[in-house]
């Protein structure tokens, strides 16, 4: 099982890291990689054809403003992609997420919140499950961590006021 | 392979009629239910309780406003839940998106584009084809077709002007 | 007389701390809560019917982004819910305010300023005033002392411009 | 129990009419006003010196565009007020939204949906609820009608599709 | 020749106080008052009240959020009102902005750029400028200084770049 | 007294009908052109020049998306000049407001609601009020026109629901 | 001379008619095609090494909602290249616009107003005049039968009202 | 081969530097000033005057705010002008790019990304090297070196990750 995480620009690694770490903690093979739908299309054509031979599961595209990167992935591949909308210094996120989401029949980008590093990374773990029927143990027990992450929050408020 | 499409309301069914006719020329067997999460609760649980053991592969959840549905549903299962965000009559679908998009860390949902029926069927099945390699000749089919398409509409443009 | 605060996340606490303060020196009763409506969506229900046989008389949701928390909370009573949208850290709150504000038809939710928490408290404490009128005379003399505060700073203003 | 409607302008009225189906339904006592906070601000506010004398428990101040009537009616009294913006011919209803729900701290306005009139009939009568037991009956039974209206729905398309 | 500034918060001073500058300058009266539409609308009734009697020309009203107060001022003079939307620590003014130039038919409010103060007190003297010819050569004066100090920019950069 | 109504283009005559009737009914004379600062520059400079020798008091600038018409003519005088937003036929008038409201220090516009010609006329009559005392008395009168209307609407609806 | 114009779909054909008009009526070749950068990838790709080889001197491209067109036509040429927002049935057109403007660094799409199809020819011809300086006198006639018109218009306006 | 730079304010300077270093790099003469659209209206027509007798191929106007600037310079020539919208403190850029963008028909503005300096001057250099040739080779070196600098990212993140 293996997914791989392009970003358009090495500045966006700062906020995939947190899909990193998840995938590394459920021990799910990846590869990350920095090429811009729009500074390098070929250096990406090359690549979305050596995944189409590798048995890469699902793609994770992360970008900002005009981002195209997710739905030119898309375009190449009959892969479940993932599109991560990075908020960039001017229009808070609204540009990456409406050029990511607002993708025309046909071509879907199965987009997640903006700068939502981690759900992306969870996202493509659910949908491996599928084939990998391993992971549904790992995500049932990561719901219940979480749960119980927020439980222990609760136990402290509730004890605190 | 089946997939299980939850719409909020009963008028939101010509919207999603789209992605059913996708799922019915695939010859993938779904459900479509009309359970809301804020006036039936209950049965939507009851609902996601059966889905859990029913060997549904993946969930659709159309809604439109305060679009909560794909988000409760992903709440309560580790399936991968695709979110479609209906227009509604005002806003312009923006709060629909917004809402179904911005999950919090934890519980992604996949969200598609505003009334993108066809796109939220189309993914489901691209999310499915990593159990059932059948659906990959399909889906690389249906990718042709689709460019045949655009060709002759080319055809007809490039001849015509 | 007693309202319920619920939480989407520990980390909203610095907001809500304002509506808090607010109960407390009105001497009025609260449970505070930390509950995600989608990370413990059984111990949220679980709490939620202990509400019902508690006499709570309002109930505060807080949550930011795709802010389901109050909505949820409503779909499951039928005491006013007040929602608190949380600003995060995109979308300047607009995210939260849509996802709480556009509630579908039967399911309404009080919403109040995006951080207003002050206000979420005001409106529990008016709401609560229909049943407990000695909080009418404590709301009049609150009204007064923040005309009070105003006069004050229009004198200071008055005479220094 | 009683609930004061005003609306902005006399055209409002076709929004509002679903929330006074509602309280005719429940048997609730109502005025509807139409009253302007900028036209007639002088009338508006000898209605409200009317309203503090006759035991009205809950106003809705229904308004589009820059939408000051709820807030100006809160500013005037400590019942709680349920704002309800309405949709005007441009900015899709977020000026009147905004306009509402954005109050400073202080003086909270309850706001549902744009042009949510079921709504906030029904929130008014939650509220009033506290004070009018007997209401929590037939809200609970609403619940279940709603509820039981989305089922016979859902039988419908689970059974035709 | 007067101008009446009032602002909604006292901590809208800063915001006002380039716009106080300017009328300085331009050796025009002003009195600056800190009222709120909503916490004190009695006393901003009396001050309206007085303002008529008052000889002033142009009311200037700043505010911020969902904000009312240079409405509220318009529906009780037949003075031109000008409207100064603050930012404020949400919504970037955009609430601000439509909260105070959306005024529907009938009572205009006259609205500058959000954060304008300035600009609210060279609209002032325009206006006056209509009764008090005087003010007439100061602003063709003003005028003739704002291009000169552009021009000296345009002189640096020229000769710099 | 006279006012001078420039809009960007003939098409926009619809909007601006409703201000004119209002000048009309006041007796105030008044020039309209159809003038554009984009198409026609010179002609509108020429105007502009015209304008400042003939005794106009106050100009109205109309005009839709990348609005600059209003700013143009601003930056050409030191009369008061009133911005008027027409709504396109996209982004629904928030470019033109934006366009027209969100003018650099030095240079202000007082805009008006986005296709808000009445109050643009009624604007430029209350600026003019500060020279010709007369229109005070007319402005007063329309007010309380203005109210009556409101409350014979209100007596309609007060007398039947 | 020559513009290749590109749309995304045979549907947005109704739109960009008004440029081709323009580009006829001045005597510029032109070639017409539909290719989706998403669902043609391939022959997009092949159509722009044709035009690396052709002399085309601008390329126009025509889409929507997440329109990603202009962008990858702009990767893969050194053309200068312009980009045609096209409104879409959500969303206004704001997300073909933000699509297509908020471009990264590097890679430019000189991006015209929403449906601008006409500005987006007139700026094609612009460029190329630059290379053909018989254009230039074309285009000042065209300014000059542009400023008629609004005049004619102007007459008209000014000799009825 | 000659680009005007004109810039609102002399603070856009920060944001257009980025540009300049480009032009230089590429050694493309080019001009810079300061000029406002509404503050200097004179000295922008006589610069406006002076730039068509100069043989200057491309202008730049670069504006925040209600950024009427470039749309100004295209209403004075038939060069082609690119807009390039500068993020100013409130609004995040959406004013700018509005004002910028949405021109209407004849006058076309080729508008860039929000602060989007640079690419600002990569279109400049495009519209130019249709007829300075030489440019050409540049250009599709500075691709290169653009892609190259990605790869070498790349590069990184794959052999760290």
């Amino acid at each position: 099982m293996k997914v791989a995480i392009i970003m358009g620009s090495k500045s966006d690694f700062e906020v995939i890291k947190d899909g990193i770490d998840f995938l590394e903690d459920f021990g799910i093979s990846y590869e990350v990689r920095a090429l811009s739908a729009h500074r390098t299309p070929d250096e990406l054509e090359e690549y979305m054809a050596y995944l189409e031979k590798e048995n890469v599961d699902v793609i994770i595209g992360a970008a900002g403003k005009a981002a195209h990167l997710p739905g030119v992935i898309a375009s190449k591949t009959i892969l479940p992609v993932i599109g991560l909308p990075i908020k960039s210094s001017t229009m808070d996120g609204l540009d990456s997420l409406l050029s990511i989401v607002q993708m025309p029949k046909g071509i879907p980008v199965a987009t997640v919140a903006i700068n939502g590093s981690l759900n992306s990374a969870i996202l493509a773990t659910q949908i491996m499950s599928l084939k990998y029927p391993v992971l549904k143990e790992k995500l049932i027990d990561y719901k219940k961590q979480m749960a119980k992450k927020v439980i222990e929050d609760d136990m402290y408020i509730k004890s605190n006021y």
